[in-house]
This record gives C-alpha cells, structure tokens and sequence, in this order.
C-alpha cells in the first residue's frame, strides 16, 4: 500500500522545490501549443520501483500549467525486473508539462528503483536460506515512506516504520534503564499489547540474558558467523534472530546460512546507486 | 549560507516521520531525569557536512520533550576532513532527548558528509587543471539545499538550484523550439537580465551553431576527450564550457585536463555512500 | 510521553479557530498594562489530565500579544485525583493573556480531565482482577494524542495508535480474505516482524479457528459472561483475550471477573463529560 | 452553510492521525479487486448531523488508494431524526477504501449526530416557550465549525463562533476595566458598528448598571428562576436576555418558561454522548 | 491589538518569497562577523504603521542565520506623525541579517504606513462633523489583518472584518431574496443575536422600506449630497447611516456634512501610495 | 507562465481571510437552488491581468460549497487594453457562489490590472527608445509572483525575483566588503555561473570602477540625465545599464533618451491605483 494523498504532498514539495518562481527555460523555448510523446526508459539492468509517483509528478506539473493531465502507461510495473533498454513508461502530453516534470519524476524513480535492484540483489544472494531481507530506519530524512516501499518492492521486508510502532532495546536504554533485566522488564509493564519486545545483543552472554527475561526478538549485531550460528541455536524456538551490522553483498550469504531470521541492511537505503533512467521525447 | 529557518522545516518534517505517536522503547526505558554524554564519531576517512543540521535535530527533540536542549559542542566544522576514531561532536543533556534524536541526526549527517567527500574527492582529483566540479539538479527530493550545501563543502561549486535561476536549453527544448537558433533568440529575447543561456550540445557543429547565436554557455554532452578538446578551442574566449554525462572517478581527469572549464557530476548526489558516522553514549 | 510539539500545533489550531481576527472584548476592555492572578479551580471530584496542554496555550497566547509568558504553577499534576474547590493549578501575568487563553485551555483540560476520570472509575471498578482498561480508535479526529494520553493518565493503557501500528482482522477483513485461517495466514506472511496478529471472534467457535491458525490476540466481540469465560479458558496460554462491545460501569466487573486479559471500552473517548474546572481571577 | 474546504482539511488531519503509515491489516487481507456494498446504521433513536463529512472522508481515503470515491448514497440527511436500526447511507466501492475510512467516518458522524440529537432534546424540552436553545465556545478544539453546525442541525442557534465576532463582557473583564460602567463605555467607544453589547450579570443589581449604561444583551450568570424572572422583567423592550450556567434536562423547562430570549448550554458540545451508528457490509 | 502568531506566520511566507535558495549577494560580499548600525529614516510627512511587522521581519532573518536578533528601537511608534528626514528606528546588529532583511520589512513598513497616512488625512478633513472613516473589505488579499490594524493606527475605524462578522445585504442578496422585505426577514430570523442588519439602498425609497423592515444600519450608496441628507433625516434614531461609493479627498467633507455617521472608503486599501522610508546603514 | 498550484494555494488563503466560519449574509438571502449569470465589467480604461486567479477564486469557492464550478468566460484576456464599460469576463453558475468569491476575485484581479495599466503606460511613454522598463522587489509580501506576472501583462520585464536569482551589490555591501573591488571580486569568484554581477553607482568615478573590475550590469542610481548619459557612454558595449530612483510618468521619457538599458521602477508595483472593476448580477 503507497498512500497517495502523502505521495502527491511530497510531490508538490519536490516540485517547488524545482519550478520556485516558474520554469523558465520552458516558458521561453517551448511553444504552448506543443505536445509530444516520451519515453522513460532504462539504460541498465535492475528492479522498476515509483511508477505512481512518477505519474504523480506529471500529474501534479499539469496542474502548474493548468492543462489535462499527460497520458501515463506503465510498462514496466513497481517490483518488475528491467534491461537495458527497456521502455519503463510512455508519456504523451504538452511538451511543457513532460520537461518541466523530466527531472524531479526520474529523480523520485531513479533512487527508489535504485533501492529495489540492490534489495533484490540481496534477496537473490540469501535465496534458499530462510534469512529475510529487511531494512533499517537508516532512510533518507522526508523519504521514508517510498524507501520502506522500494525494498518491499524489491522483495525485502519492512522493520519498523518509526519509533512509534516496534520496541528496540539498544545498548544505551540498557545503561539507562540499569541493566538488560530491567530495561526488558520494564518494557513488557508498559508496551502496547500488539507490539513485541526486540533487544540488542553483543555477546551469547546478552542473547542468553534477555532470553531468560523474555525478550521476543533478538538483534545480533556485528557477531562472526560462528557467534551467530551459536546465538541462533540457543534462540530457537523462543525468540526471532536478527543479524545485523555491515552486512555486504560478499558476507550476506554466509550469514543467512547460519540460519538467522532476520538480515537488516542499512546500506538498502543510506548509500544507494540511482537506477541509469532517462526520459526521450519520441 | 544555509538558511536554518528552512533546516528548521526540513529537521521537523524528518522527526515527525520518525517518532509518530512517540519513542516507545526510550519512554519505557529511559527514566526522565537520566542525562549523558555522547560523542558522534567517525568510523572512516572523509569530509564533514550538516552540523548545524545535526544540532537543530536535538535542539527540536528537546522542544518535543519539553525541556533545555543539549548542549552541541562540534569538534569537527563543515567542510573539515576527519578521520577512522576522531570526534565529530560532543553532546551532553537529557538521554532521552539524546537516544529519541540520534537516527535522524545521524541520518542527515552521513548524508550530507557522504556528498561533501566524494565532492572532495573529485576535487583532488582535477587538482592542477582548471576545471571546477559542479553539481546537478539530481538530488534527493526534498533535500537539494541541504544537498548543494554539501557539494560546496566539498569544495565543489554549485549549478543551478532549479529551473527558476538559469536557462538551460537541452535538446528536447530546441526540438520544441523548432531549432537551435530559435531556441536561443526566443530566450533571448526574454531572459532576464542576470542570467545567461547555457545550450546544450552533442556535436562540433551543434558547438559551432550555439556559439554564432551567442549562447553565453555551452553544455557539452557525453563527448570523447578528444571532441572535449576540439570544442573547448572553439569556445576560448567566447563562451563557458561545462562538461557533462557519465563522469567517474575514473574519467574526471582526463576531462578536466582538456581544459573544460565546468564538470558537472550527477553521481555527486544521486549515488551516495553514506560517511560511516555513530553516536556514542560515553 | 506527550510530544510537546505536537501539543503546540494543536493548540496554536485552537487558538486561531477562537482568536481569529482578535478577541475585541479584551481589546476594548483590557489595559495593556493589567495584570493578575487566577487558579483554575475544579468544581467536582475526578482526575487531572492536560495540564502540560493548558500551559502551552497560557504560552502561545502570551506570544500572540508578544509579551513574557505568564506564570504557570501546576498545584494538581496529570494522573492526580481533584477534589471539589482545589486548585489546580495558579497563574500569573497580563490579564489579556489570561483572559484570552481561558476558554481554549479550559476546552482541553475539562475533555482530557473527563476522560482521565472516567478511565480512573473504570480501573477501580476492576480492581483486584487481572484485567486491564483499554481505550479504542473511537476518539475524537485530531485529538488522539491527546486523548491517548489522557487515559494513560487515569490509569488505563493504550490499544493501537491508528491502523498502522497493529493488526486487527476484523469480521469484514474475514469475509474479504475468504475465511478467518485465510485472512490470518495471509497476515502473518507479510506483517512486520515486531507486531502480533488480533483476531475478532463473535462465537467459541471463530476463537478456535483462531487459535488453530495461530492468532496471538483475539478480541472477544459482545460475548455474554459465560461466553466470555469459556474463550477465555480456550485462549489461556496460547492467545491473549480482549473484551469489547458495549461496556458499561454496570457490566465492566463482571466481564473482569471472566478472567480476559483486555477490556477496551470505546466510551472512554467517544463520550465524554467534562470535567468541571474554571479559572478564576482572584 | 458548511464550508467543505475546510470540511476537507479536517477530514485529511483525522485520517492522516488514523492511517500513519498505512493500513496494515487492509493492505494484508483485502484483495484490491474486491468491492463492496455497506450500510450506516443506527443501532439508536437521535437526529443525524456530520453526513457531509462522512462522505468527504470516504472521498479522501479514495484518494490515498487512488480510486474512484465509492457512491454515496445519504438515506438520512442532517437535521432529521432517526429510529433504531434505520439505514443513515448507503455505500458502494471497493472494500479497501470502506474499511480503511470507516473507524474515521463513524468518529466523525457519531460526534455530531450526539450534539444535534441533545440539541434536539433541549428544543423539544422548550417547545411553546419563546425561548431559545444556543451554544457555547465550549467546543472540542479544532472542530468547532462542525459542532456549530451540528446545533444548528439539532434546531438550536449559534451563539458567537469566537472571541471575534462578538463582545460579550464578563465580570473579569469588569474588574480589569475598572468597573461595568467604564467596561461598556469602553466598548461602545470602539466596537465594530455591527456588534452589539453583551455584559455578564449575576445580579438584579448588575442588570440594572448594564441596562443603564446601554448593554444591548445580558448574561444572566447562574440565576435561579425567581431571579430570572425579575431581570427579564427589567429588561423587556431594552436588552435580549440569556440564561447561562448549569442547564440541564430538569431544569431547562422552568428557565425557558421565565421568558428569557435565549438559553446557552455548555453541554451541548462538551460533554457528548456519541449516537451509536455502525458501518455494516453487507 | 495585532496578533503576533499571525504576524509571524506573514512575515516567515514574505521572506521565503524573497530570499528563496539564499541571499547570494550577502552571502558572497559580507563578512559573517560583520555588524552595523542602521537607520530607518522617512522621506515625506506621513504617519506610521507597521513597527512590530518589520521588528518580526529582523527577528525571522536572525534565524535565518541562527544569530541573536538585531537591537530594534523603535523612534517613531505606530499611530504616530513622521516627517521628512526624522528617524522612524535604530537598528543595530549583524550586517547580514540587516540586508537580508531590509526589503521585506521595508515593503510591509512603506504599505502599512501609506494606508496609516492616508486615512489619517481622510480623518483630518472631516474634523469637526460627526462622520467616522472606516474602511472596506477592498484589502490586499493575504494582508487584512495589518491592512486594518493600519486604518486603526490612522484614526480610521474598522468595517466589518470579513463576510463572517457582519450582516450586510447588497443588491444581488435582495434580488436573490425576492424583495428587500423578504431579504431582510429571513436575515432577522437567523443570525446570531450580536450582529445586526446592515442594508444597501441606492434609493430614498430604498431607505424607506429598509427601515420599515426593521433594518439596522443602511449602506448609503453612490448618493449625491442632497440625497444623502434626505436619507440621514429619514434615518435618523432609528438606523445607523453609512455613505459609500467613490468617495475621495475633494468630495469627502461635503458628504461628512450631510450628517452620515460612517463613510468608507474602498481606496484606503485598495489604491494606496506606498510611505517613502530608507534604511540607511550608519 | 503562472504556476496555477502556487495560484490556488493564494486564492485559498485569500479565500479563507475573507470566509471564515462562513459567509453569513449569503446563507441567510440567497435560496441554494439559486443562480445566475453576471459580468465584470470595467469602469475605465486600463489593461487586464489576472484573469486565471479570477477564476481560480471562482473555483475554490464552489469547492466550499461542494458544487460545480461556475463557468466563466474570459472575454478580455491578460494583457489586453479594456475601455470603459467594456465586459472583462462572463460568469454562470450558483448565485451563492459568485457572491461569495465576488469580492477577493475582484481585489486580485483590480490590483493586478491596475499594475499592468501603470506599466504599460510606462512602456508606452518611452516607446520608440531602446529602453526597457522592469520591476523591483518592492512588491506586495505573499503576492510577488502575481506582481511580477501583472508587469509582463502590461508589457514590462522582471528585474530579478528575489535575492536568490541575482547578484546585485548596493553600497551597503560595498562598505561591509571593503571596497567596491573586493565586493566585485569576491562575487566573481563564488557567484554561480549563469549569473552576472550587477552593481549599484552612484558616481561616474564609481562606474568606472565597476567596469575596470568587470561588473557585467550597473545599476545607476537617482542619477541626472546629463550625468546618465556619460555613464551610458562609458558602458557601451561593457555592461548593461540600469537606471533606477524616482522615476516618474514625467521624467521616464527623458530618462529613456539618455539611452539606458533598463528603466526599474518601484512605483510600478508598491503605489498602485486599482483598476475599476466592478461584478454585475445580470
């Protein structure tokens, strides 16, 4: 689910952002009468993600110029593999509005098809394990929303949204609340009945303590193969592991294969590589 | 500059994405009178950007809990080099305000530092010709005056902020126009003042037509050195040249050494690996 | 934790809705140079929520007149109980403030007061039961923080925050998926790792179905007692159990005494009196 | 008159505090292909108010998904009454946009409905006198215009919408201009042309000062009917007269019947209970 | 009174509008640690309006840069006559921040103080009769609320705020009623009890039904003075008398003399010369 | 070009400025099955502008009132002449509705015709020099892009937008730099490429600094015409010439024989008799 009402807020954002006192290249150089076709299309392998709100994005630059909205085909749908050439979308409408939209409509699709192809490579890397691709908060500020949609299309799943809708005990609420024991205990007392208590852990020595004090998800973080494979025996059957920490494509493989639940990725979102998509007008 | 009433803006935008309907696990765990002392420190060589933007994140979670805000004490300044181990910042205030604010500081940071040192890197590598590295209008929706604050703290030169201050006539608007010629009369005739034509070219002889209808700038897209360098000779003294398309690590020096006297480099912001940064509770 | 950011953009809504274009009895009637003191004063027995809410208004008000915000003495603190005639709480400062300010914080303070005393009387009710007060999503648009917090206050706990933060398949989720194992299978699949699955069940029959397909919560709709108890031993040890539907003062001990773990009351929040406070220049 | 516009922005804010960042349970058991077919029920007697905002919330949630808004169909218009297990509309759409807009719809309606069917009560109660029922600023912040307008769909009046469009001087405002003589001077002097005098009396006393000093209404604070029965007396031909303070169903009858213009009623609005309406599948 | 909240909210919109991605020029030739000190001097005799707006305008831009505010003494306050060459404030602070804020606060000064003088002038030229200057609802639309705060601060009084606050019946509303009778009855039965009837006639016989229905001010419109005097008797005691229509410095005392109690005047917002001030840097 | 979103969101707030809790008159008078057709009609002879904001406001309201827009026939389009009694636009639709937008649609539309009437008589009195006339900042705050716009209507150019867009140093950035050099230099060096320096001469000592450091426009300021015509001498083919200061209907001509580039004039924008415009119900 992508929610369009916030989807087209954001677009009106990034558009401001861009036009500012108006677009004037375009309103000098380009006939208002003038219509053209286009279209969008990939010059390298990846996974499509942000088809909606590309056609947002048209959509909203023609209400800028006050004229019906272009024609937008999809071709290439938010989750689908894309090649080398491959026409992701076509675009028919006034010349104006496909210029004045080109760019901030590739750069929303360029990064969250960028998001999707590296999510999708990960996941293809762990297949057959039964690891789980997930990502982390680390989003891009304002963003949030369409990254955490990107890697579910690119096959991945969601951690948390926010702050708001999971417990993650880190190391420092752990200082802060006096120890592992309390911090869990007073989390259980307090914590929405839906929601489950998840805790970091460095060492077997925390993944057995907040065991015993009845954590229902474990994060590991930055364990050797051999830690995890160990702290994932020992939660078996009680609590969900999760790796995480530096994962990378050359060490994703082999910790899946220690039979955690659970990879989260940072690097799915903070240092992504923009999908090479251009726009041609026909 | 950086205009902190629109950080303000942006920061705000980025907190309420994060804590929604509250931090749950730091208002369970952490006891309201707990303060600490944290240090955001580097784990990797590179260049620093978004302090300011890092102090208002904490300065606004104080404001949502109501209380003083943290004291900031940066150690490493925007624009700075820092290296594996050394302290970007000291913070000491209220943990809650601390932990609930760490993210999304954190977030704007290793972003912001990630542009700021592949700038710096591109820089050092053109260093002797005179070739300035310039950014795009390919930056994360929402984030461009935070992106282009970047770039120059890098040390790079910013193009323009979007399609309101500057004219640049692509191929597409030439098409539009009905030919190179038109294009550049029609925004001539209209363009204010201040502000230039930039025109975009494939060709020699597409460098030859704009410089006879007095383009002010010329774009050369995605040509060899040895064109680079041919158009560049045509264009001494009577235009700015501006390189452009697919520029590396690999290929900058050999561009800016054909004497170009801008390199514009989407990958500045589009393609960013985030500076590897983390908050730590002393 | 009350996000007092948050908090301030609710109250500057109610303060333009009230002040508009200025409040001219003040206007006319107030010297600018007035100042006194007040109590606001409660003229019934029940339990305070809301004072951190009045205190901002007291404060923006102060900044509309663009003067030093009044003194703000909290005399009877969120979650404390209120006799008839106490103060709860003293202020100081311009009479214009005051007097400008009242009726909005007093609009707040009354309804989450009201709903702090409620959820209090219900909590007693129950006492010595393991059953827990619960709130529901029937509160007022725009308010829910508010009101959440309100019931925090009197001792109640928090259901989910909106539909993002829970799941609850409810018997038109059923029908659409095509059967309760359907709906809950097709739940568990895709749900973020950290939230557990509720399940409406109206008959022992749906609760088993439930329970074989693996809900983690189910909510017992509008049971009768006898009904309630025997779900109730069905669940114990496998699923949590809420009650819900049409509790009253009357009912609420006896559905406790079932044994359920939850009781949500939407009463809480969908109709509530006032609690009767007023502010009183001395 | 209802103005949608701002009918729409309260709608937005109310399903933007419910959906976050998304609905899950929808998302996970609806298929996007199934439509169906609903009805609002009363499952009590009372008067309908809010059927313009419940069909703006369904229109909005459309949005989000990006579909057509589901047909409409109102069966009890506001302001008519309504009996136990009548339909209040009818809905036809797909079944994601009606589960999703439900909980936010019924919030909506239920509130509203609540006011005009107290309104409506009170009314009832004063029937044959000449005496009329009018509200409060003691509304819910930020919804004031929809409960105005629910009393006005009850077949109340309104009294003013805020500190702005009326003056009405209370005894604190007396205090601080000196006196009741120099308060109305005072307002007088500079009241917009328009508006006319409203002054707070708690006494037979105070009545005549106002009446003296040229009030145009009076407040007549907490009188018990003898003592209404006199000021009105005085202030036949000269003053309107409103009864305010404490008015309940017992007693509205007695004050209507000492004559008084107009009868205020806090309770109307802030102490509701929701009409209990409930959206069925079919 | 002027509320600052909204002030505020003004002047932030005017100054996005100006300083967008940035003040190049400052940013480029002013030194960071530079201060000034800075006058704001008239040119011409007027009367001034709008100190606390461009104090706002100063204080925004501090944060802007995220420096203490400029010292702001106000020489000449609002209400107050200026002459050529006199001091109208002293400004003292970061020469940045003065620059960046002198137009904005300029251009809301030089309007503001514009409307001031010329209703002072309007009221200066009716000195001796009985006839208030009052203003329209002809204002710039984004800026009533200072539009006028500024008719106050020139002795004028205000009309109606908007089409909220005030009753006033034009042609089209009688047309649309069916009859002036009919207009103005339906009026009667349902506004709120503090605002009176107002009613537009352009003829004596106009007059005489407005008043036999009971009307309580009459817009007076496009009258000669002959007439106006015919309808000032007519009106006398029992309505309030307001001329309107083109009126202008030559023709205002003459209708001032007819005896009308109100004369508005559209141009004191609508064609005004704007105050000549400079800020001048010390 | 007029960004038709950007309009909207000024229309809005004009809209909610003027409407409030409601336009009371209008919903007591005027029948909801009511409508009509009217023309805007001119009263003099001016030149139009504004015409897509007209109907914008039209719009909007009919969305307040949950009805079809009404039509609206354009029959004198932005920057045509218009004579008096000539019908500028013919309106169809609900009375309620053209009642309600009446008055904002005509403040927009008569202050944005009076800007294009003064400006095109501007044009109009240098006609057949080589002198253009253009605009300044000293714009109305919140309408800056419609003022800008009504100057091109009326056959003017704009001077820069606002700080963003263009380098302009006064001599208050001379002083805070050092020296009219440095200022040059330091602008040269940082100023982003497609943007040229303009700087501000009060001297033909200082022009002729400007020029030996290689200003690109030069702004002479409240110069003679003698003394402008030896600096347009001196910056033939160097630098664009700017004169600005005072200019009036009676010394533009002369002024524009000197043979300046460029005439700015603030009067055009910031002292503006509104065209006389006026709605008629047919």
């Amino acid at each position: 689910m992508l929610n369009l009402v916030a989807v087209k807020r954001i677009a009106l954002r990034a558009l401001s952002e861009d036009i500012g006192s108006g677009d004037i290249t375009t309103a000098l150089t380009v006939p208002p009468t003038s219509t053209s076709r286009a279209h969008i299309v990939s010059r390298e392998s990846g996974v499509i993600a942000g088809m909606p709100v590309a056609e947002m994005v048209f959509a909203q630059v023609a209400k800028v110029y006050g004229v019906e909205k272009p024609e937008f085909r999809i071709r290439a749908f938010d989750g689908c593999p894309i090649a080398p050439g491959q026409v992701a979308a076509e675009i028919a409408g006034p010349t104006a509005v496909i210029l004045t939209a080109e760019r901030t409509a590739l750069n929303f699709l360029q990064r969250m098809s960028g998001i999707a192809a590296k999510t999708a490579h990960m996941v293809d890397l762990v297949k057959g394990t039964s690891a789980k691709i997930i990502d982390t908060r680390k989003t891009t500020p304002g963003l949030r929303v369409l990254e955490k949609y990107a890697v579910r299309m690119g096959g991945g799943q969601n951690h948390r949204f926010g702050l708001y809708d999971a417990i993650l005990i880190k190391d420092n609420h752990i200082k802060a609340a006096g120890g592992i024991k309390e911090a869990i205990q007073a989390a259980k007392a307090g914590a929405p009945h839906a929601i489950q208590i998840e805790v970091e852990a460095d060492t077997i020595e925390q993944v057995r303590m907040a065991l015993e004090t009845g954590a229902n998800m474990i994060l590991l973080d930055n364990m050797t193969p051999a830690t995890l494979r160990e702290a994932v025996a020992l939660c078996k059957g009680r609590a969900l592991t999760e790796a995480s920490g530096g994962v990378t494509e050359e060490s994703v493989r082999e910790i899946a294969e220690t039979g955690v639940d659970l990879i989260s990725i940072g690097a799915l979102t903070h240092s992504v590589k923009a999908l090479d998509l251009s726009l041609e007008i026909l």
